[in-house]
């Protein structure tokens, strides 16, 4: 028996300072779902809330408001632990695609719902869409379906799941006030939850490639999602890793599905496998499948010696109706009309692949995207690229670009030769990449 | 030669606590005259506005840019000095209606556009309103005319007059960003500055019936505008004026009328006259017609004494299609229905009358509008008020209650009781009505 709340009162609170009660923050959820809050009064509380921030208690209130805004998806046919992953988005990062599989093959299903690249990081959606064939557009039915049969589903969010979010999220991207904390947090978590799992790692990154760039502030954000787990009784891990250089060796969507799949078959890149096991051997343990990360690691590693993530992943592509001819012969993804070496003029050590450098350079070449509207070649982009600390002969190959204009390419080329410095001297030894778990 | 801004960059500056340039600003105000911005976005600029603050520079760089949204009236064929009067409202203020003639009949033009009431302040417009005929929805052709003709007018806001303030305000009052200084200072002064005067007087008003009830918050405000003025080239003086009771003995449009022409004839209530000289003085003053305050009052005074101001009421009257029989029989004003005493049950003295009480008393009534788009009823409303210090009998008349609708009436002269305090001791004495000149 509330009274109503005018959005007036609730923008004024917020506005004064105020930590906003669970009936207001319900108010303003109800109002961006079902339209009763106009998208002015919507985007001044926005506003309100980058400028006086939330508390833990307003963030989870705002969390579980989001997630109940739609259809909170219902796994109880699924009898294994459920356990997600979640970036909160790099360059070259192509986890998704394989930790899902290797983690279903240890016996853990894993209900994904992902997204499209956006600005600088790449999308998991537009990665799996350059697999022939391949549907993400799939509905509830059919991601239980899949999540029943095989263990693990990796789709794009649906119009049923966390509506509220989808209204804020297109709202904050013209308002500018998408980096707030209390905001990702809501937005991150309520779409996650909403998908039916037990519990969640969050792959939080820092660094130049990063969505934030500070460590701090990344570090901030973890926390705040951890706490959210608490407060909504799901088990949440976050792991801190670095992105100043992009993941692995291959930036653009089909090069990452073929990185991918050599990940699947043991043969990916070190840093990738590195970060992938970080993250699998915590969502075994928050799964309660193993006592340890030691015990997570041999299984995920005996997983794909033995093949079965990779047959895990060809299950995936032939249930979506991917070809699944692409897990034996990567050849038949997307290719670019030019493919050509980028050179070093000199001689020496790489001191620096920026990441922020290397993804708008892909991007220029179309493999992302500058605007949500906009379309993504699946074919273009880099790989091969060298890593820090690697040596490079003079006229040695720094990466290979993948391109289908001429124009795109030249441009790209110049960016990537800013991008990628090479000097005389080595770097100086890199920070870890897994810089921390949070839990 | 200025880039393009995109909306987003400039919310992003003020959020981030940045000055914003004039060309940021310029870009704002063109987005909400010509819809280039979407509502959601000024409205987030808004909150930022309000929570970030703008400097004086800012503020009068608003104000300008408002100011031409639209037309700026050009009264250059008007030869008098033009100067206008604006009061932050309050209650039972009626002192434009009588304050425009008195000084235009000392040979000062006054282009007066005002508003509507809303909330618990009433406006002058539906007070003018409810004289029969009389019309105040004039081109900017008529009203300059009625100036070279008369020397006066008195209108309301035409949609040529500073579009953008219309856009801003009516997005501030459902997003809770009414209260800002800055906004308000650009709200007021672009209508006014476009009105085509040569200089200002504002009557900035606090105390409990006031929009701005704090004194330091009002004076705040007022040196702001004072600063605005300055910095484009308009004199600007504001009169600090106390608002805890109400302004006379009337409130409620023709009520108020009624008493305003009290005022013409020089038999309003002493309050009221000593607000009206104190604006008129400095308007006089302002326009270059007078030496001193002193002079000026005298003038004032013998407009009143010789009948001239009631004469020049009268020519508005009639100018603007009311029926001039007003003047001298204000029995043709609207009549409500019933008119009863409201009487103290103890005798004593007047401690309080709580001017916020007595206007929501007056709009249960029907008097003043809750929401823009209600109508007013311009016979009801309260008069013959007792003021603060005034002795009352027991079974004495507190004030009388003119309604339409018995359940209003009840309601309202429940109201009215909870607002009017009677004592066994005096009052302590009150302080000054007008409280400091700045300029």
């Amino acid at each position: 028996m509330s009274a109503i709340l005018f959005p007036q009162q609730v923008i004024a609170r917020k506005r004064d300072g105020y930590a906003l009660t669970r009936d207001e923050i319900a108010a303003f959820v109800r109002g961006a779902t079902d339209g009763s809050w106009a998208d002015y009064q919507l985007s001044a509380l926005l506003m309100a809330i980058f400028l006086r921030g939330m508390t833990a208690e307003e963030t989870a209130a705002l969390t579980d408001a989001m997630m109940r805004s739609g259809t909170v998806a219902d796994l109880s046919s699924v009898r294994l632990p459920k356990v997600d992953k979640h970036s909160t988005g790099g360059v070259g990062d192509k986890i998704s695609l394989h930790l899902a599989p290797m983690v279903a093959a240890c016996g853990v299903a894993v209900p994904m719902v992902s997204g499209r690249g956006l600005g600088h990081t790449g999308g998991t959606l537009d990665k799996l869409e350059s697999i022939p064939g391949f549907r993400v557009s799939l509905t509830l039915q059919e991601y239980r379906a899949e999540l029943e049969k095989i263990g693990v589903s990796l789709i794009g969010q649906t119009k049923d799941l966390a509506p509220a979010d989808k209204k804020l999220y297109s709202l904050r991207d013209v308002t500018a006030t998408v980096e707030c904390i209390p905001l990702i947090c809501a937005s991150i978590m309520s779409k996650k939850l909403a998908e039916g799992i037990d519990a969640l790692v969050l792959d939080v990154k820092f660094g130049r490639g990063a969505f934030m760039a500070d460590k701090a502030r990344a570090k901030e954000l973890a926390a705040a999602m951890v706490a959210i787990g608490r407060a909504m009784s799901k088990p949440v891990r976050a792991v801190l890793t670095a992105m100043d250089q992009p993941l692995g060796r291959a930036v653009g969507n089909a090069l990452e599905v073929a990185e991918s799949i050599a990940c699947l078959k043991g043969v990916g890149p070190a840093d990738t496998m590195e970060v992938t096991y970080a993250l699998g051997e915590q969502m075994l343990i928050l799964a309660g499948v193993v006592p340890d990360a030691a015990v997570a690691r041999s299984r995920l590693e005996e997983a794909v010696r033995s093949g079965r993530a990779l047959a895990k992943f060809r299950e995936i592509v032939t249930a979506q109706d991917g070809d699944p001819r692409v897990v034996d012969d990567p050849s038949i993804l997307p290719r670019a009309r030019s493919i050509e070496p980028l050179v070093s003029r000199t001689g020496g050590w790489v001191r620096q692949v920026d990441a922020r450098g290397v993804a708008l350079a892909a991007l220029r070449l179309g493999a992302g995207r500058a605007r949500a509207e906009d379309a993504v070649d699946p074919a273009v982009g880099i790989d091969r690229l060298v890593k820090i600390g690697e040596r490079v002969a003079p006229g040695g190959a720094l990466c290979f670009v993948h391109a289908n204009d001429p124009h795109a390419a030249a441009e790209a080329r110049a960016m990537l030769v800013e991008a990628i410095q090479v000097g005389p001297e080595p770097p100086p030894p890199q920070p870890p990449l897994v810089d921390a778990i949070l839990s």
